[in-house]
């Protein structure tokens, strides 16, 4: 079932809508029957985020478009004394997290008989939609800001996808993205009620690679908040079927240039609120009006955990940070750096407890900004 | 025990030397008992290729230099009406397989006390070599030929690692890194017995990833052949330990302007010849003088497979024909796209025969490189 976040209208997921036919609201898929999934059942499954199938709303999964994302390695790494795991999720087929969005999101339009769509993206996704619509053969339009590295649009052009450069801010992306798509579908994964329900199996492998149980904190990069999104419901879920007795605290981090969210945190307010936002390396978390805004700080809220925002400089200095112990991710994914160590200042993670932080995109999309700011940071 | 390819001399495994001590000549890792692993123990290990440890020579694999390499997705594609299944390595942590060998390679050296090495590289290994010594702590300097795509390069620096451009042939870098290793430690990815160890488990996950089967063809890219070697060693130790009842046929691909090992197999020669080469898109197979060139040519004809040889065209078509079916790799890997178009015509593969192509390398480290060839190309 299909429910409008705004007016609460509930529709079938059979049809090829992308937003609330009665208010134009943003819709969510909600799963109405109890899931159910075991690790034994889980283990015999695919070496790709499809061995969680059975959560996704994909009719036949045995027919998906699907590279073999997910099952991301988890591994330990010290950052100034914390020892968190890194989710190395930038290693997903078209180098970021979003693959496992988009492929499912991608694998329900075609069972949904849609054969051609727009979408809109600061780069990462707009390169996984590209992928997968080629591997599904699907048509597809992306359109991006101009300010979009090289890495992506050259990625997005050899798949095949037609790319067209918008000038301006991301929300002008956004805007001439809908007003094109008035004459297709638009297929934009922020929009989109599929997208999510593929992100979240991320969480899902997490506790599975922790020896089926839940860490204590995760730490996000947080701009739309698929994330947390994702994070929350696959949490929600695997805690409903009683595989897991606890729900950690999910702690976003934006950058302080681009905070609506973690300024609407602070001040205890249920919606964010209209900000102006300045120019940031973190570039795929620039979203100075996220549309599930209210959802992410309910979701933040439910969990206990917090949203931080923080500075240009220790973002730049994370991603050399995490280099030095050699992970190579594109600016955006370093927030983490500078943000668990707020959290472990504020106390809101204390040492020895589980955490778990989140790479989101490949250093090697980022290859000019890498060299120009490893150039000023010497 | 290492055992001189070249005057046949054996020595102990326990000393930090890279060539044989008596003649100069290449060592090789030789495993004394046999293996015992079997796919119960294998499914309860970690998901990387650690979880094949029992087959490396590592003492201590709990302590390796590891980053969750390996056990990368195998998928179905369609190819101009062949359907093989590709094993997407280019998804291994720094965007290469070489990943494998270095992490195996480095975990040995720091076992053995080094703490500073020297590599030479077309880029791919370098990167490894970067990412994975400074994750283990040890001190790295990186020779590349100054073609070397600027997304490796900055790849390489942003690790820590000292970047040296050597004008000239790889073969020129292969000779400046050697001068300047009589200083400290040659830890050569090509000369290092331990590389191939950590190379092989590709073959291993293959085995693993078709239900514990061997396929009937593996297509390789080959230039050095540590994707043969590692292939055959892997599969001899699986027929030995009674887990495979055929080698499968391994077919290495080169770029006809520099195949040395595919005329020496055209010509029956047991030891390739010298040639002169020419540039080449796949610069990573770019290798006039395989080191270790004997052996290959004899593990492809042990396994009753060929080497052939593709032009420049084909292989640039053949990367937008993987990236139109959402695949984005490197030049170099394209290879293998006219190279099993050219064993599906000779007939050394059948319709119908389960064949796996090996992809080496990301498209994200080649942006430039690609943004270049498809302005040619259109």
């Amino acid at each position: 079932m299909l429910k409008c976040l705004r007016c609460g209208a509930s529709c079938g997921d059979d049809e090829p809508i992308w937003r609330c036919p009665d208010c134009g609201g943003h819709l969510d898929h909600i799963t109405e029957k109890l899931l159910s999934i075991s690790p034994e059942e889980i283990k015999r499954g695919p070496l790709s985020m499809w061995r969680y199938s059975k959560t996704m709303p994909v009719r036949s999964p045995e027919k998906a478009v699907t590279m073999g994302e997910g099952l991301t390695p988890l591994i330990p790494v010290e950052l100034d004394g914390v020892k968190p795991l890194v989710k190395m999720d930038f290693l997903c087929p078209t180098g970021s997290y979003k693959d496992r969005g988009i492929s499912v999101l991608v694998s329900r339009l075609r069972e949904l008989g849609i054969t051609s769509l727009i979408e809109d993206s600061s780069g990462n996704a707009g390169a996984a939609m590209a992928a997968y619509c080629t591997a599904g053969g699907l048509n597809c339009s992306v359109y991006v800001p101009d300010y979009t590295s090289a890495g992506k649009c050259v990625q997005i052009e050899a798949y095949g996808a037609e790319l067209i450069r918008v000038p301006g801010t991301r929300e002008d992306t956004t805007d001439a993205a809908m007003a094109a798509a008035r004459e297709t579908y638009y297929g934009s994964h922020n929009w989109s009620p599929w997208f999510v329900e593929g992100v979240k199996t991320f969480a899902y492998e997490i506790w599975e690679q922790l020896g089926w149980t839940a860490p204590d904190h995760l730490v996000l990069p947080l701009g739309q908040g698929s994330l947390v999104l994702g994070a929350y419901r696959a949490l929600s879920e695997l805690r409903d079927m009683g595989l897991i007795d606890h729900i950690p605290k999910i702690h976003g981090v934006q950058s302080a240039n681009c905070a609506p969210l973690a300024r609407a945190y602070e001040s205890g307010l249920d919606v964010p609120e209209n900000i102006t936002k300045a120019e940031t390396v973190a570039e795929g978390i620039s979203s100075a009006t996220p549309l599930r805004g209210a959802e992410v700080l309910e979701a933040v809220k439910r969990s206990r955990g917090s949203i931080v925002a923080v500075d240009e400089k220790p973002i730049v200095e994370g991603i050399f940070a995490l280099a030095s112990r050699g992970i190579y991710v594109e600016p955006t994914s370093a927030v983490v750096v500078p943000g668990i160590s707020k959290l472990m200042e504020s106390g809101a993670i204390s040492k020895g407890e589980t955490t778990v932080v989140f790479l989101s995109g490949s250093g090697l999309k980022a290859t000019d900004k890498i060299l120009e700011l490893r150039r000023k940071i010497k």
